[in-house]
């Protein structure tokens, strides 16, 4: 096998980038697309150079040249279809969250475990150049033990309203990027956690009792102590910076603005905005996380961000969320005993 | 009164720093100058221009021409040497802590006020130009609303064992600066304070029942959330920035290198190290500082950072080590109904 | 027509890069690629693909569902090619520069204007988003009139000597994309030219009677004066800079990291180094370019940078020399004057 | 001697920075400050503090107490100062220029020569932290062999036609900082000028046959290829910039901005304007340059800008004068010969 032939279930946004990434990438070969829309997929582009595309996904795990699938459909379907495309031998591309239940999340990992197959989660930030930088000059000792790590991610503009709803509240939905990049940075796993939050930026998502704005500690069992503050609104642009200080050094990756150009003039001096938004600042990063997976099939690389890795980052949004609500420092053993049960 | 006739009380570091900044401002004359240790200082240059050196503090409380004092002695005489001065109505610089005691700041603030007159708490870094014109942006609404306040500031090296015994605690002696930094960039009160620290750096500190490496979150009034990441030791230098993030905006100040000098070669490319240390990098702030305690004096303009200042953050250091030592949040009510017991 | 049949002819280094570009773009179908040595494409994935690999150029003159040529093939070719693709109504894509000879590139010109095709040469710097935002900036008045143009233009390591000896000169080969820059900076026309150019890198390269580091000055008919400064190695990697001074203000254009990564440590400050040359600096001018080429032809757009651009750049490459061989300022009319005889 | 006793002559603007850093400085006394006009010097501070104000020389020249005298008064009367205090063996601070004539300064170095004393040029940017800095990585050979060397240095505003008029032209005014600043950041001599200058500002400042937009080649005898930018008029401040690349590197020295903070919101990010002009950015390095003299006498310390320094700068200045009227390059050795007769 030279190539990955896979199907991509879901075909919204999210869905519609790695369909176009997938097409030019030279390790894949893209053979159906499934989702329960499809008529605006229908005489398209795609299904002239002969992609299927169909709304039932049992083509998909039925079709025995399928090697692997991605996952883009709603949360709520990524559980059952993880455990089907398991079944049936597929390597399993999911975007994250694997789900909003811990249960489903164990029982979907369960299933790949047994029947073996490749499960990435979506975590496509551990591939942005200037993050996995910061990870090597880590793990490469280059500033020693980590002590303080600090990441700042804040959205340029607040979700609708319909999304916000449907998202799995603020920790689940955005910050769950930033528990895995602790995770990724620390290269140690999380003890507790602690959260200031607040509505501050949309009424609307209060009523949803979800928040817009937080700042959440994190101890980590190597002793590291973590903080992540999170906004849904940065008018000034999608802003992503992560810092991680050791007892010999500090590494740190900051913006990238869209250019290096300084207008200079009497009003000032002006620098470019920053990368718009995910898709724009994630750009290659998303290129990234696909050939990993592929090289995980086709050459047996270790995957870079495990269905694991995913179980760890979902835990992390729990306890944020229950340390918000009951206002207090919430340890991950409270849940694992919890999830136990 | 065309310049302020002060005394300095305390030779030491800090003392000698005050006394070269009296002597190049011309809005002062150095009259005298009383420390517990005189010997270095007889037949110096100081006492050759004809400035009184003397162990006596009543030689200054009782000279009738001196206008100002300021207090750089150690911690526990602050607060005496307050009342002292504010009753012979002389107007006081005092360095922080004014003690390491609640009730005992609150009987010196009680005496200044009675005798109305000044007194300035040495909060240098409010005087800095890079934090004072981030204030600034503040103020002037910018940023609008400020919803997340960042304040790193990490030492370059852990101060030795028997500083740390009479600090007061990393609260009280370093993170102070940055509980009053963050009162001055909310322009707001905190409700209350929650630490996670530890003792990373020196295992002395921690028999001192201290630590060196600490996260701090604050919940303000207005409702921004503050985060303060503090170290005592960053091996590449003394760490000093902050960010006030704001419903409009983002305005940060970031640390000064020594120089712009750029060196790029085949070994990469290398930027100048950071200022050294407070010394160095608030070396203007220092200048600046008096210089408005002067302007108080001479102009009747308002103080920068009064007693009231001085006494909040003291709370504040308080209620950190209270959060530390109890693992939970404090609200800054239960110390204020303590204390007024 | 929604995409340009187009054939490549070259199949070297420059070559296989449109090839790459032009199999990702959605505005090509690639048919054709001929090269005098095409043995190593024999067999290979392109022909798989169904692309026609031709040792003969008439494959694609005489096939009349080509509608466009790439001319990647060595330069004492592009003249002739882009002469036998005007005639059969081609349009063309040719890598820089057109000749090294002005009455070749003369009669080149002559040809596709007479044939009205589109031809558009390789600078691929005017479509880098860096310089051609600077180049909005300038063109939006933002900084006035250009007074100074400064360009810094450093390779990373010299080139081998059989490329110097087939290369037409450091002018012709390398200056040549500043002095295209430079007219499109400053968006006026060259009168003068004045180098102080020598060879202190390789003695290799002098022997070739070619120099490898040059400052060299420009006066523009609109009064502004302009400066390029060239060296064949710049040992900390290639540097590409641009700044545009005007009587409102200035615009520049800073060189690109590999990542926007700091590490500091007790050694100091580092960041990255530079991209590493022309194929990572530019890579996605290389992409942007083809894109509007496609767009000349599929919706009459306007060309970036037409065959007047390519043939004055020679004029400039060849004033250069001369002026470095005379040791004098050279105005252009002098070359222009020269080559209508 | 532990202090050097000096006096003034020019209370003009450089007259009185030179006196206030004089007062602030432990190694000077000063003693007199002499001026033509005295009027508002009468009364003031200054003589309060027992400093003679007069308008005689000769109370200078003529006390055997002072050391050294301080010459900021206008060109015209440097040279013939110069002379006076050598002959009385007083050591000798001087502005820049000596004067507008090779002869003249010819004449004032002999005979500061001739008695031995120490004579300082006020090029106070070899004394700014940050060029200074450059001048060291490049004389530890952190760059190699310099190749070519880049200086920006652009006033913010054009100076009033009446300064103009008694300025000596740009070149002896203005860039004759730069050639200095070359000469120091080479470690070589150079050869040959060529100046491509024009009025692009201000009309009447063409009408005084002065120009005020140049660029300035220098060849040096090691080999290296200088250029120099100049303007008068920079509307986004004064811009101050120098880079030396080497065959082992570069290293370079970028503006000072007012402070580090940055502002980003809807509207962009913006950065804090250049340090204002050369009172603001080159304030320390005043103080350093008068530090230096004083250890040149007290200390016997080599002079870091000697007579000999300030008469090249003026051959240079002369050089790119003669240059920018006759429209070539212009060698040293047709000034020196031409001098030497």
């Amino acid at each position: 096998m030279n190539k990955v032939t896979v199907a991509v279930i879901g075909a919204g946004r999210i869905g519609q980038l790695h369909i176009g990434n997938i097409l030019k990438s030279s390790l894949y070969h893209l053979k159906a697309v499934a989702d329960v829309y499809i008529d605006h997929l229908k005489g398209s582009q795609l299904e002239e150079d002969g992609v299927l595309i169909t709304a039932d996904t049992a083509d998909i795990f039925q079709d025995p040249e399928i090697d692997a699938v991605f996952i883009c459909s709603s949360t709520d379907t990524h559980a059952g279809y993880i455990i089907e495309a398991a079944q049936v031998k597929k390597h399993i591309f999911c975007e994250k969250p694997v789900s909003f239940n811990v249960e489903e999340t164990r029982s979907a990992l369960k299933e790949v475990k047994k029947n073996n197959v490749n499960l990435q989660i979506g975590f496509n930030r551990r591939f942005d150049k200037h993050f996995s930088k910061v990870q090597d000059a880590m793990m490469e000792g280059n500033i020693g033990t980590p002590q303080i790590i600090k990441i700042t991610s804040r959205d340029p503009q607040a979700p609708v309203i319909e999304y916000v709803k449907r998202s799995g509240g603020m920790f689940m939905d955005m910050t769950i990027h930033d528990f895995d990049m602790a995770r990724y940075l620390s290269n140690s796993e999380v003890i507790d956690v602690t959260v200031k939050a607040d509505n501050l930026i949309d009424p609307e998502i209060g009523k949803c009792e979800d928040t817009d704005t937080a700042v959440i500690l994190l101890t980590f069992e190597n002793g590291a102590i973590g903080v992540i503050d999170n906004s849904r609104q940065a008018v000034y642009g999608y802003d992503q910076r992560i810092e991680v200080f050791g007892n010999k050094g500090l590494v740190s990756a900051d913006n990238e603005e869209i250019t290096n150009v300084r207008v200079a003039n009497e009003a000032g001096t002006s620098i470019d905005p920053l990368k718009n938004f995910f898709l724009d600042r994630y750009h290659e990063a998303y290129e990234q996380e696909i050939e990993c997976f592929a090289e995980s099939i086709l050459q047996n690389k270790p995957l870079v961000c495990s269905g694991e890795d995913g179980q760890k980052a979902e835990l992390l949004a729990k306890a944020a969320k229950m340390s918000h609500l009951e206002q207090r420092t919430v340890k991950l053993t409270e849940l694992e005993e919890q999830t136990t049960i």
